[in-house]
């Protein structure tokens, strides 16, 4: 084994969330009810951010190979000029990792959540996250973000040997990485 | 039976949809690859539509109640300042019903399509349509609309006697209603 720095993953809520971006899931706030009582609204989950008035948000489809795990983390990304939202659209659970709001995170600025199938996060704008981290199978995910003028992806490498480990969930409560 | 006027549905393709919006659909065009390779982006499928630089698009949940059929058609709905997306979360088919551009629709200016659970929908600002028409099951929609100042939801009484049948799919090729 090396002396990797392992990361384990928390279930993702709104509040462990709440300072990388939004989870966007169904039943977690009352609903609106519209179209004459047949559908439940639960309205304005996440806002899309963009950079300027000149932005579009975009709607695309990110098609996702699982990963193999253990799994080396040698890189993050931001979007400083807009947020990005992803939501599975194939029944699958994945993985979530982010970083605080720091110029050269290392491991202990990161963060690592499994999300449910149920469950999307549109990232703030400027927040460090992992490119998409599928699991089990290929694994569609709807995404929207900013498109526009300017450059808008950065990416930075971490100097660690950092590593998602096989059994990547925190077992129960009190266990630590 | 009444003499209503019976809608029937044809499959939802980019084609026949483009005078109302977009269809989002991964596996229709060619895909960007990105991080590293290991995910396909299907790009930029459609655009929000926002009515000024005030307003924002936001990402909503809809749950929605499946139908019963024979359904009696009674009103239309069109968002005057935006686009509204809808995309299936719950691996169910389900039906679209718009209208072409005109003040007051009446039946020749309805279109009924049946769209896979893999085909979202962006109906583009002003786009005449039915409340969501999930079929068989309790269904959730990924809705990305507009939030703003202003009134953005415009109904209409349809003035004929109109209905989706209980088979509601156009058997085969060069069937009609």
């Amino acid at each position: 084994m090396s002396e990797a720095i392992l990361l384990q993953a928390k279930p993702l809520t709104q509040e462990n969330f709440a300072a990388f971006g939004d989870v966007i899931e169904a039943g977690m706030s009352e609903p609106i009810m519209i179209n004459e009582g047949t559908t439940e609204r639960f309205h304005a989950l996440s806002e899309v951010q963009l950079g300027s008035a000149e932005d579009k948000a975009i709607i695309s489809i990110f098609r996702a190979q699982p990963r193999s795990f253990p799994m080396s983390i040698q890189m993050l990304e931001r979007h400083p000029l807009g947020s990005q939202s992803f939501h599975p659209l194939s029944q699958e659970p994945y993985l979530v990792l982010v970083a605080d709001a720091v110029e050269q995170p290392s491991a202990e600025h990161l963060h690592l959540f499994l999300a449910t199938a149920q469950q999307g996060v549109n990232y703030h704008k400027g927040t460090w996250h992992h490119p998409l981290l599928a699991l089990n199978a290929v694994s569609d995910f709807l995404v929207v973000d900013r498109a526009g003028k300017g450059h808008n992806c950065e990416e930075i490498t971490l100097n660690q040997d950092i590593e998602i480990p096989l059994d990547y969930l925190i077992q129960g409560e009190g266990s630590s990485t």
